[in-house]
């Protein structure tokens, strides 16, 4: 029944009419190119240099803009239902991950990982 | 001329109002307790294990709940004048740093690190 989790990503998502200098600005200020994801190209992602973190800009079609951050799992069931229980809501689900919501109200992205992929190095177990 | 700065924490902004449950909440979420800051009492924090990034949570006085992200600087006036360059802007002065938006309107802040606490191995050198 062991899974494990972490905090793995900070998404900066902005509307299309700001995302190309949105895009050039983080790039900018982290010093690292953000790629294209091959897909789901409405990313572009670096990984930050001895940070085990990921910096993410994506497209977004509606909203205003906003920074969210991102769960990975190798469990995502158990993880979605583990926050459920701390107080966060489910929203919806998109591509493979689900997208809840913390007590205020704020979106955040929970995503399964690859098996493996997360240990007692670099996440936290839930036994 | 020679400063560093690096993306350094993640904060989540929350009206008084859900300040408690949120704190409650991102300390289940990453499973480790938040502690208080002695010198502003505001700020509950804690560094995420192997991550070398510090998670916050903010109780602010007005305002909607949001997330931004902090960088850290050794040199507060060349880094605010580097992300001007690169099309943000100074919005306020509060305490010992800048609080400065993203050309999509995001805040973000910038704040002086002790000196020496950034090197090469753990920040981006702007030269």
């Amino acid at each position: 029944m062991t899974h494990y989790s972490r905090l793995s990503n900070i998404v900066i998502d902005v509307p299309a009419e700001v995302h190309d200098e949105e895009l050039v600005f983080w790039q900018g200020l982290v010093g690292r190119e953000l790629t294209r994801h091959e897909r789901y190209p409405e990313y572009h992602s670096a990984k930050l240099p001895g940070r085990d973190l990921g910096l993410l800009v994506q497209r977004i079609g509606v909203g205003h803009s906003r920074v969210h951050v991102d769960i990975h799992t190798d469990d995502l069931a158990a993880e979605v239902a583990r926050l459920e229980a701390l107080g966060a809501k489910r929203e919806f689900q998109v591509h493979a991950w689900w997208v809840m919501s913390d007590p205020a109200g704020m979106l955040f992205c929970v995503i399964p990982d690859e098996s493996g992929a997360l240990t007692d190095e670099n996440a936290r177990r839930w036994d």
